[in-house]
């Protein structure tokens, strides 16, 4: 086996950051050697300061390492981010300055223009940024779960048709606001109908996910409208969307579902090790996918697509759904780390 | 006080039945006196052959009528039915030969060209209809749940702007399935993406409501397209709908929310027992409405609207929320019965 | 109507306070003219400060008074305090010391031997604490909300038959964890086996409820063993325990049931502005009760008893069932207000 | 590889039935040939009879069976039931008479004097009852879900210190009502204290299980009372107990824990396929177990404790859970085959 790569987690201790080290254990390219934490758990052993909100044990390796501060330094190589938006934004700047390359699944450095904002399936090409860096630290981004979802759903149909205009509807699971999160007081019996900037976010990161890079740049954004409404619903995990869509060519659905059986891209093309066998799968039921049921299919990293059917108006309509903190989060940005190792771009500090 | 009217119920142990008793219980123009159910419960004093599935006890008047078949004879001069559709079908049109006035939530014949179906808000010119009979009985029907929802909404922008366009996805509760309905091993922890015969009557019933009645016919469908996408959530009750409008004329936010709160209809302004104060509360708050908090607005007869926002494509979008068994299904049957009552149509069976 | 006395609420903003707001909306002996919160929202009109989360509106009167400190100077006559307990302890003091009768919810003054912990119907004796005090101002509270219920239903048992042993399993609402309370990412598909304190509270001061008191002190605790395991359940409001109760007499399950059912207490017989007709409603169904469709019984004050059965030992095992947040917080002290006003205590500030 | 025994599967749609199937996946002693179902699905291919409930895909090698009528002829050498009680007990004497061993999950002959009623780390002696067979038929059933875990939990105590009394309250899971089971109408926001028969098989299936068998006959009951009060939450898989045990013995609290601990029986000696390392796993935190992070504890076998207390009264609390369809029925089952096969009972069909 060659060596691993070394890697520390920021916010380890959180929903997502839990998700980093259920995902790292075992991974045959990388090796966790730091967990950074906000203060409070700072300098206690992990086995201490987190209480593991997962089924199953946390992983034995993880126990005994003590939890640093996330502005370092940080005894690693690259550094996975889930650090919360606003604490995100000053550390991941300073530690890309200290040199190390900064994996974020933060949403603070998604829209910069020097940081590239990537989905390996939907817009590698965007790594091009990347050439702008002028030491070895930069940071690569990876968008918003649920923009992830859409992206993903949507890049078929882009490639093939040309998207006009996409409208959408969410209900999101719960371990997307983290925890504490969500009330139980406030989602039982109940639906909530905002989700702080999540449809902003949702609207201008598929504006920049399906925009033009070229030169090193982003050169242009996407083509295409997005309106998004938002909710929360009283599930553990998995997001769903349902999704219309209106296409530039003319095509009928058994074209659209082709385009989504078959779609790849590079993770599935060089075998990434997070990579699912089919990016979508596409279900033929009338009433999946379902959040309980289909959340974990591809290991997490597959988005499900079912109920596709054209409508009146000519727009295609389907409903979309993926695991939010597995494909939506930790996974995405172990996938882009893996993009990067399979790309040859070094994810090695050099102070 | 006047001599009440003597009201059957049809369907009377289900979640519909039980909310019509509810409602009727001390309502000063009806009178229940009939209390009508599938075989097992027939003859049964209704106490005994009803579980009682609403919070509050049973009244205690409805204890003692004896469970008889919906078929009839029944001893009462207007019926209100909420039988499942199949049932409904045969029954409902023989109650009407055999004189009854029939005031029925079922969908067997809300597209019946020959029945009206109604929203007193909305079209109550499509009364009209019963210019048609050719004796005493007839059927009147209200629509679907969440079709009556997104009526009462579009309605004033409709009037007052041309709807061009519409778009929509439900979050709908669980009592829309009536008892025992959604099982709770299919949607703790989950979104069921499918409701039966859904989408389909939400499109084709708001193509009747917002029609053309004229000469006692239905003249014309609406001149809008309807494109909806339903899911089950897990509320006890209250529907929730995000919907996206195109309008024909070029109107601001204001506009729109001036439309919703000072629309009003013949319920109000003839002050029907039922009607509540506004049928649209339009609230400001960034996370309303919620179905917990907000299913009871007017009574559970008020339809609640939120989130609206203009998006970047000149598309007005909101959410709507309402009670699913009162305003969406009980309660609106009453009203059709307040509104025929006012507007001198006799419910009274003359055999 | 005579003048009605005036009431502060303390700790106005969380879940218990917005009920002491409800309860309080048109309440013939008391008008509130203060409300106190924590920092945040102190100088701001309540309307403004407090999100409000039971269904149904906050009361208009209410949105106007400004938010002051619960550490006064309070422009009231008597206090009502739901302040977490640790805040409360030392601002309870005080305000007592400042001459203001405060009718506690919280726990922090419970189990002082100087401080009457009290339940109308159970133990209104305990009253007689009050006579060491020095000034006008004293403490009065009431018991966790577990322990209201399970004394209320060992009263009647007690008196009768004598208590020797309680065995008991609670599934506990999450409005008892207050506002943000229980996160629902663990209570979603979940039973969580612990509440600090809880089981503790509910063991201590049933032995001090059910204690002697005489010549203005507590002379014994009661005479019997409590053994409880607390558990929260994913229900809004409503706690339920299953109890096991060992008597000292010979008796069948009729003359418990005949216990429970002729059970009153003072605020009955003095027809106290909140007393319930019956503070214990029997059930015979088999499934009953249940939350979601008892936990009004009463108002909300009443508690529910069922499924009443004596086991293969001897020993009469019952379900029981109340709302944690009328008849255990706010419904409770504001019992105890009544009974002090019908008593001729005066609730009056006397600087 | 030796050759594999050939298993039929009775109730093979339902919860238990597809539990049944899951666990047999890969199983190196056993190879599904035959499944069977109510009368709907017979002639069906499995994969077009049976809607799969579980997450994950249903195993490939299922679909292309033919169900089944229980009734057989069964191509099979083993049956395993999981069969409603009402059906399964003509079915089972049936195929017992007709050759067939029957492994069953099925109450109906679980009181049955004949047939053991066995769980393998507690009562694997009464296997002796089989002595009494004339053919190479019989029934060999496992107890009720919340018996099997509370059995599991007893047994190292009585085996060690005797037990006296046992008192419970258990919080069970929706998956043991199988499917559709309990309505959502019922369970949101809500606790069911109903479920039929289910106290009354608590207390009867532990007398009999921790009774004396001898000479091929049960011949005493347990020596303890057992007292139970059942309830239904709002958890998808996994029941609870909240337990209190009276020890004959006198020992503290580390004895208690140290029996938990060290209890194995001849499922770990013998390294049984299914069996867990081992079969309790005590927990230390104040708010383990819960459902659902601690059902899969084990592959779903093992049973979790935790909360272990002495109460004032000198009796033993603890909290005790299990996956009730996995530990709780169908891996029950195939622990109990795998027993028989390591004893050498022939599980092959001799007409």
């Amino acid at each position: 086996m060659t060596q691993r790569t070394r890697v520390g987690i920021l916010g380890a201790t959180g929903m997502v950051g839990q998700r980093f080290i259920q995902l790292l254990d075992g991974h045959p390219q990388f090796v966790v050697t730091a967990l950074a934490a906000s203060d409070r758990s700072q300098g206690t052993p992990f086995g201490d300061a987190c209480t593991w909100r997962l089924p199953g044990a946390m992983p034995q390796w993880a126990r005994s390492i003590v939890v640093g501060a996330p502005s370092g330094p940080l005894d690693c190589d690259v550094v996975f981010s889930s650090l919360p938006g606003d604490v995100a934004e000053p550390v991941e700047a300073t530690l890309a300055d200290q040199g190390y390359p900064v994996i974020s699944n933060s949403s603070s450095h998604r829209m910069d223009e020097r940081v590239p904002l990537v989905i390996p399936e939907v817009n590698p090409d965007h790594l091009c940024l990347l050439e702008q860096r002028s030491g070895p630290g930069f940071i690569v981004t990876n968008p918003n779960c649920t923009a992830i979802m859409v992206a993903l759903a949507l890049a078929p149909l882009h490639r093939m048709f040309g998207v006009e205009a996409v409208t959408l509807a969410t209900m999101q699971a719960l371990s997307g606001a983290g925890y504490p999160g969500v009330s139980a007081l406030d989602i039982t019996d109940n639906v909530l109908p905002y989700i702080a900037h999540e449809e902003e976010k949702v609207e201008q990161e598929l504006g920049k996910l399906f925009g033009t890079a070229d030169g090193g740049q982003i050169t242009a954004q996407a083509a295409f409208s997005v309106s998004a409404q938002c909710h929360r619903v009283a599930v553990q995990d998995g997001h769903v969307a349902a999704v219309w869509v209106r296409l530039r060519n003319q095509v009928d659905v058994n074209d659209v579902a082709e385009a989504f059986r078959t779609f790849t891209g590079p993770p599935q093309e060089m075998k990434l090790h997070s990579a699912p066998p089919h990016p979508i799968v596409l279900r033929s039921e009338r009433d999946r996918p379902q959040p309980r049921l289909d959340r974990d299919a591809g290991g997490g990293m597959a988005v499900s697509v079912g109920r596709l059917k054209r409508d009146a108006t000519g727009a295609f309509r389907f409903l979309t759904l993926s695991h939010n903190t597995i494909r939506g989060a930790a996974g995405a940005a172990l996938l882009n780390a893996e993009l990067l190792l399979a790309r040859g771009v070094p994810l090695r500090r050099s102070p």
